[in-house]
Formats: structure tokens, C-alpha cells, sequence
């Protein structure tokens, strides 16, 4: 009991560092996504990918959460893109002040798309607000068609779905369109994209929706 | 500060169930392994195939764990083996006392082998002591070879790694030589087995040192 009230304050205290943040991006008007997944979606692949296709047409900024290391934060600077690495020691999740000192570090007014990546689990980020525009919720096809279901917080509260691997479909046991329904029918109002990060199949698309959402914050 | 404290009596209360589940284990002259992962790095298919080597050799029953959904504990009985599905309405990981629930549903003296499948997150499951012999983390080579580096508590407390979907080899950015290295930096101990559930490739090995483990808990 106890346990619930303080886990109510932290996550109040999260809400108000959150709500400053969006405040920022709204006066930067820069587009802020917040990736979550599991470990090895490929959440760093996506972003190197995007990084390359947007060059030159939108200035991109990443914000990296890792348990360990800066491993992900070194991949994102060889594509040049400014980045800043937290990490959490320990924690599960990114909470809204450990972005918002992170922001302190970059140049939002040279910023059209902030990616905050978060650490990879597929289940605590889920309940906390970072004060991004939408979540960003990526599944790889090896992880298999059932985890929209199985972890139902994720998916109810992303706007986006991107399937990766899809390249690897002829060889897992993950049906496609068993893998999009079951995401429909947590969220029916989730927007989908397929792509494979190796081959590049899909990624026009998902960043040309990502060109016209930045473009939107700019209107 | 205070959440600190609260958390320290959380695990605090949590090293008690755990230590009384490990008693039970011990009468019982049981092996109870505690499965953790990634969702989708193929826990359950690994449990599927070690039910299918195992069967009339030793006695293997499950406590399977879940945020939502009964789909494993379905996918489990369908193999034959008793099993008590734990749904954590959200929760991240298992604690001791609900697994403790768990074991009053099962017949401990009619159980060789006790296995524990864990929620697919490779983060807070490192923390909770179920009363297990020990953790054996599972790490699909779709994840990639940086992932010990960057969950190091879970290598850190696990005592045997077992890398899945070794067929993927060639489709994917992983090479196993890095993977094992990255695991051992973090904890030289580590028992590492290399297994594809779809071809069944290490199989035999792996369910050789579970039928060890089991001989031994009952010596």
C-alpha cells in the first residue's frame, strides 16, 4: 500500500518534468518521438538508417538511454548526427528529469526531430511520460506475433508501430498479419510500418510520415 | 532516499519467500532453474523442445510468467508438462511469493525439474531471487552480440547462458565469438550453450546437463 502511493508521487514528480519538456519542444518546434522496444530490435539501426536517409532534408538529434555502456551513443555519433548518452546504472527506464538534463546538452533551436531511445524493455517505459509527441513502439518479426498481447501497456499507449526484420520472415515463426491484428486489437488507432533496417525495404515510407509530422510541429 | 529504503524492503521481503521456497526445493530433491530474457528470444520454445527430449526421463513442471495472457502456460500444456500460469497484471518480473503461490497448485514430489519461465525482460528480473538453483539467461542471436555488455546485472547473476536461434547466424549482424567474449567479460562462470529450437542443433547437449543438474539435486 505504501509501496503504491510513493510509485504515485514518482510517477506525479515524472508527469511535471514531463510536462516541461513538451513545453520545450513546443517552443523549439521540433518534433520529439520516444522509442521503446525490447533489447535488439534494432532501435539503433532504425536511427542510423533514419540519420542517413533524412540528411541533408531535416536536422536530427538523438537522445540515447542505455543500462550500461555508450556503445549505442558512439554507433549514432559515426553517422554525425549530435547525440547525448544517458545512463541509467541499474534503472529500467528513462524518466523525464534524465531527459530534460539531457536536453541541456544539445542544441534544440538546430533540432527538427529529437529521437529519445530508450532502454531496451519492453515493459516499465511503457508508464512513463517523457514529454515526447508520441511513443514509437518497435517489434522485430523474431521476437514473434504475440507480443502485442503479451505486453498490452506498450502497445495501447504508442502511436506507432514499425515492425522490423521483416527481411527474416522466411525463417521465424511470425505471422505478419497475425502480428498486426493482435497490435489492432490492443490499439486499434496504432499506425504501422514495415521495415527491415539490413535491406531498407519500408524505410521511405517511414520517413517520409516522419518529414510530414516535423513538418507539422514547424507549422 | 526514501525509495531506496522502500526498495531495499522489497527485496528484503522478497530474500524471505525466496529463501522459503528454496527450502521446498531442497525437500522436494528438486532443480528449479529460473528462465530469463527478452520477450521473444524463445523461452517457451526452448522449454517446448527441453519437455520433448526430457519426456520419460525426468519429471518437468512450469510456473510460467506473464505481464497478460495464459498463451504460454497454453502453449506449455499442450507438451504434456503441469503448469500454473502467473499473470502479473503489468508487474515487470516475478517476485518469490507469487511463484510460492505458484508451487501450492503443483506436485513438487511428482517434479525432477521445476522450470520457471521469468517475464521477457532482460532488466528487473536480475534483481528477484525466486529460490532457484540458478538463473539461466537466454539471448537470441537476433538481439545481437553487444547485449551482455548492455544487461550486465542479468550475465552478472545468471550461471549459465543459453545463446537461441543459432540458424539465424547467417541472416543477422551477431557473431557468436563476440556475444560469448562480451558474456564472459562480465562473468568468466558462465556455462554457455548454443541451441536453435527450430532445427533442434545443441539441443541434446543442453538437456545432458539438465538431466546432470537433476541427478545431482537428487544425490
Amino acid at each position: 500500500m505504501a509501496v503504491i502511493t510513493i510509485e504515485r508521487k514518482v510517477l506525479e514528480k515524472n508527469d511535471a518534468f514531463a510536462a516541461q519538456n513538451r513545453q520545450t519542444f513546443a517552443e523549439a518546434r521540433l518534433f520529439a518521438i520516444n522509442v521503446v522496444s525490447s533489447p535488439g530490435a534494432g532501435k539503433t539501426s532504425l536511427l542510423e538508417q533514419t540519420i542517413e536517409r533524412l540528411r541533408g532534408q531535416l536536422r536530427l538529434s538523438v537522445v540515447e538511454g542505455d543500462v550500461q555502456t555508450d556503445l549505442d551513443a558512439q554507433r549514432v555519433a559515426r553517422y554525425g548526427a549530435p547525440v547525448v548518452q544517458i545512463v541509467t546504472n541499474g534503472g529500467c527506464h528513462l524518466e523525464a528529469k534524465l531527459v530534460q538534463d539531457a536536453l541541456a546538452r544539445l542544441d534544440l533551436t538546430a533540432t527538427d526531430l529529437l529521437v529519445i531511445e530508450n532502454v531496451g524493455n519492453l515493459v516499465c517505459p511503457a508508464n512513463y511520460d517523457l514529454g515526447e509527441a508520441m511513443k514509437v513502439v518497435l517489434l522485430s518479426t523474431t521476437e514473434g506475433d504475440d507480443k502485442p498481447l503479451k505486453y498490452p501497456a506498450m502497445f495501447r499507449n504508442a502511436s506507432v508501430l514499425v515492425v522490423n526484420k521483416i527481411d527474416l520472415i522466411p525463417y521465424v515463426n511470425c505471422k505478419i498479419d497475425t502480428l498486426i491484428a493482435n497490435a489492432h486489437s490492443i490499439n486499434p488507432a496504432l499506425r504501422v510500418f514495415q521495415v527491415s533496417c539490413t535491406t531498407g525495404v519500408g524505410m521511405d515510407d517511414w520517413c517520409a510520415w516522419l518529414a510530414a509530422q516535423v513538418a507539422a510541429a514547424r507549422a
